[in-house]
């Protein structure tokens, strides 16, 4: 029988909330078995950024990473944010291990190009390393992924956390059954962005083009769902999107929405 | 046979300066054989609290670590150095991982005790995890280890890069031959601190005693050389202080100075 795994991405709104993070953290480190969470960035980059007088652009919601701003994220994501993560994980009693994609060549991506826009020190992931990830699993050590990568020539890069966990979940899913979960504050893809009780428990493709078609799917979404049919269609056996602090619910199918292919 | 292990430390200098960071990263991934890397902090976190405007406070050349200093020591040493360097190694062809000593719970510590001084946040160290760092080598992965260590309680501590050094050499010397170098700006330990040209080759005890009693050594190099010795009576093979960028002659004995027993 082939494993499980589950590949959690937490947003960025609960990394900013102590409270909301350590109530995550502590359904984390209680869930049973093998388990990869990648955490964004949230607001702190932004913060030390100001602190430090270093203009930020963001084109499409994605930060312009000059050689500043990769720094503040360097020190942010790979340092403070997923060093914290990891000791608190620690302190409920689950071994946890936290990874830059440089850290044993987790994850190699390149320098974004684009024809118009020069989104500097950003990485597009070209591959995950899924055998190391193996074998640090197999010690039952839990895996904590920082929104960094590099391009193993030297070079790291900013990169987006959702690709990150999709492309995880894709180059595991030949090794597990790899259950793939983006949760953040929200109960789940909702009809109506302010009202978190119109969460659609099922969203299947023809459903979702109609949706997409109607304008009834919040903007921010379609990326994220978008990336979760394409991890379904490589092998990803599951897509669930909640509430961070509902984890158990949603991995048991009580809570969120649940992608499926058909 | 018992296999050989290098546990080479780099001080803040080294960091400080590129390209001699550069020559000694070019050394380390071309040394065969399984390594561990340990690096200090050199200038850029006082850099950062200086732009941050958050005031430093140094105590027998300790860095008293407040809350917000903590913050920026994690930030620097376990994110910023610690993924750099892990980065250039991986552009060197050598395979490398970069930790806190949370990951994996590597190095648990304790908030220090002290009758008259208040520390702050700085980690005495309780045990360093071998059998961890152990699977990490047998996979040939060089391990670079940041100077941040954690107390299972969800701490984070800020720790000194040579203690870090020693026990974590004490600790794989029951696994491996260990060799445990610290490599700094200077050629070795000198008769005369201004002149590199006076590098004494080999001390062993009673010299060492000498010349602490006529007051002949640099005073900052005393807690190096006590930490020496007491690795070398715990198991650790050869202890060599030296240049950063002579590595392949500290190792085979054409640089530096070797600490040794009798």
């Amino acid at each position: 029988m082939v494993e499980q795994l589950f590949v959690i991405k937490i947003g960025g709104n609960i990394i900013d909330n102590e409270s909301t993070l350590g109530s995550f953290l502590e359904e984390f480190a209680a869930l049973e078995g093998k388990k990869i969470l990648i955490h964004g960035g949230g607001k702190l980059a932004t913060r030390l950024a100001a602190d430090l007088n270093i203009p930020q652009q963001m084109i499409d919601g994605r930060r312009i990473t000059d050689a500043e701003t990769l720094k503040i994220v360097t020190m942010v994501y790979a340092g403070f944010i997923n060093k914290n993560i990891v000791a608190q994980l620690q302190s409920l009693g689950c071994n946890a291990i936290g990874l830059s994609g440089a850290d044993g060549n987790t994850i190699q991506a390149h320098k974004r190009k684009h024809a118009t826009i020069d989104y500097g020190f950003v990485g597009d992931i070209d591959q995950v390393n899924a055998p190391f990830l193996q074998s640090l699993l197999q010690q039952d050590v839990a895996i904590v992924l920082a929104p960094i990568t590099h391009d193993l020539h030297g070079l790291l890069l900013n990169t987006n956390a959702d690709t990150i966990a999709q492309e995880t979940a894709k180059a595991l899913s030949a090794l597990y059954d790899v259950q793939l979960i983006y949760s953040f504050e929200k109960s789940g893809v909702l009809l109506d962005a302010d009202d978190d009780s119109t969460v659609i428990a099922r969203l299947a493709p023809a459903y979702y083009q109609e949706l997409k078609a109607t304008e009834k799917i919040f903007a921010g979404m379609i990326p994220k769902l978008d990336n979760a049919f394409a991890a379904l269609n490589s092998g990803v056996k599951k897509v669930i999107i909640g509430k961070a602090e509902e984890l158990q619910q949603l991995i048991t199918g009580h809570a969120g929405t649940s992608i499926v292919n058909e």
